[in-house]
């Protein structure tokens, strides 16, 4: 039998290998398919969707961060307790490592298979659309204020029971939505990281963008989001 | 601490910001992205999801309108007090142009960007298909009469709780699913004065269009609504 | 002060333009703009958000039928009482025609507008990838046997409630992914008839096919949703 | 009247016919139509819906497996008793075949048709992407074992009541979005069984994979499901 600190990792970990997985996944198995491929709506659809569901899954042992920035911004909103913090974030890390590394098996089973960007993230050459870095910084920051400003009002005491899974996992979509051309989106160091560690040094000499924006972000929007108290239902 | 009425201003620009940014920043961000854009079934979506999540995020604290004319339509229904109409419309324009200057900001990241139209509303030669004034006006006119319709009625008493940003977040959606090649959909006279502010002359001299027929429209939209009376679960 | 009879007419009359404005409206002004157009699977979205918001809106007045074979089909299920049928009817097809009128005076606002199709049903020549009657037959049959069949049990005594109109609406989205090729997807006779008065003769000669099929289908699918007696919630 | 058996396998018999109808349909009839087919993404969210429809209208009769995997994995999780799990696949399988059948006649309504793949599951040649079996196997092996742990957790006690549909649901959309080019998505043999029996001895002989992978990675799920407790809601 596991501890309950032991069980909380699993599920963190679980929860950001599932997210990886599926939201990398889209993007470099389906996304680019010829002619029937689902493109950037079909993969932010997916990123929102392994949120939508593992929130639903795990979100009742853990509290469904899947997210080094979720998981510091909510401590500096203080839902989450400082010794969480960096175990927190260690499973979410390895999580989303071992997610791309399951699917560098799965994507080298394809003839012709080469690496590329590998879903990683990236500013000026290495953005999808390739915007430089004051717009990364500033799209990152933004779209992770907002992510855990929503976080922390769907779950602040008062808020409809049961719908915070819904409203998270889609405004995971709506971010992917708008900015896969600007930075490939992270909005999530973990989710950064895995890719980056298979797409190799480029993408690894700018991780740091992906670890600074989200995590600056994150907190302004956990303290903005402290500042309008209590939430009632809609 | 701020005071109540502080509060909910904050939530409205804040919700305002994030409609106009997440929805106008997809289209012009990532809906044509060559090969992978999400187009306008991307925009629909991203534009309904603005509204979903901020609905569930501050819905209980300012009511969550993020627009002119359903804060008209709710005050011509007797669900919002008369005093706070101009307050709101304030906030929701300010936040709008907020949200354009941040978008203007990252957009222009990119090499060879023009701004364009901006994700502007228009008819004639600034409509995306080209339609005309009168088919402008109209179509602005129903789907408004329907967005607020529906807000009413699935915050009516007797409505489902916890149902209603999904709902009023779908029908967003399913707004812009229809109209964007008609006016580029507006429905709403915030959303549309943002990015006119940064697309220039031209777009601003339709922008009456956009204030007009969504007011004209949201207010029948609530006087309809309120002939229903009261809502049983569905 | 309206009736509750009265009431309920209206809102049937209004839920079913909103179908048939948003479906077919969808279908006709943004499926084929070149290059960003929602094709199919936008238009298969607003057929099933229009559902989704209108059972929301008005389902606890009127039921939220919109559609002919689904009262018929509840009729048979022993939903809805017999004096209801025909009224309900009248009120839908009044509807679905007034928004067909409402389409036709946005649609030619756009230059070089001819009304073509008008998202109107049809088999053989007039269906969209040229199925024969047989398989419009088949397509039409089964569709609505799993439609009225699924409005049954998820609003049968025991089922989750407030789910149902999420349920519904994304069952009529299901069904026009798979049917848009084979008869354009009706499984609404009133739909169906909305259109057809505007596409012309060669579709309302073809139209018997969109009453009789959904029919036929919507009771078989009431009866055999009787027949597994009551819900408990998933 | 029913015995309760019988009401059980009728309705895992429809819920299995619905999901290969829809989702093997979408694929077959609707994905790759010329200009405004619904691609992988449509095909994604067509297998969802079936799925999260089904659940809703038959969950609390049956609890909406339409799946061997599913079975076979809440089995070996202790939620479905030893004596249901084969009648439970004998009427998976059967509404598989039954809908394919459905699927056929309809389908060689359209000129020219062939019957081709038929949305069965493949490797190697047969898989959309050319993907080998290795990797074949280790898709489905993944996405089975995090199918079958949502469905474990979502469903566990103190999940939130009404939303397990979505959960699973929404989960096998995500599913398809990334596995649709490895092996047309499996994760339910009884899924792939269907259309395999009109496809050929080619997809037939291929079928043992998309037997044993699925099930083998559910049981794994249901186990890893089970180690992490109760769930509280989120």
């Amino acid at each position: 039998m596991e501890s309950i600190v032991q069980k909380r990792l699993t599920a963190e970990f679980i929860g950001t290998f599932w997210l990886t997985f599926g939201g990398c996944g889209s993007a470099i198995l389906a996304a680019a398919f010829p002619g029937l491929g689902i493109g950037f709506v079909g993969v932010a659809l997916a990123f929102g969707l392994t949120v939508l569901t593992m929130a639903y899954a795990v979100g009742g042992i853990c509290g469904g961060h899947f997210n080094p920035a979720v998981t510091i911004g909510l401590w500096a909103g203080r839902r989450v307790a400082a010794g969480d913090v960096l175990p927190y974030i260690a499973a979410q890390v390895a999580g989303a490592i071992a997610a791309a590394a399951a699917l560098y098996l799965i994507a080298n089973g394809q003839p012709g298979f080469t690496v590329g960007g590998f879903a990683a993230n990236g500013y000026g050459p290495l953005s999808p659309g390739l915007f430089d870095l004051k717009a990364a910084l500033l799209a990152e920051l933004i779209a992770t204020f907002f992510f855990v400003f929503i976080i922390m009002r769907v779950t602040a005491p008062g808020a409809a029971p049961g719908f915070a899974p819904i409203a998270i996992g889609l405004a995971l979509t709506l971010i992917h939505l708008v900015l896969i051309p600007v930075t490939n989106t992270s909005v999530n160091p973990a989710r950064s990281t895995g890719p980056a560690v298979f797409a190799g040094a480029e993408y690894l000499s700018q991780l740091w963008v992906f670890w600074l924006a989200p995590i600056v972000g994150g907190v302004l929007g956990a303290l903005a989001a402290r500042t309008l108290g209590e939430q009632k239902p809609a």
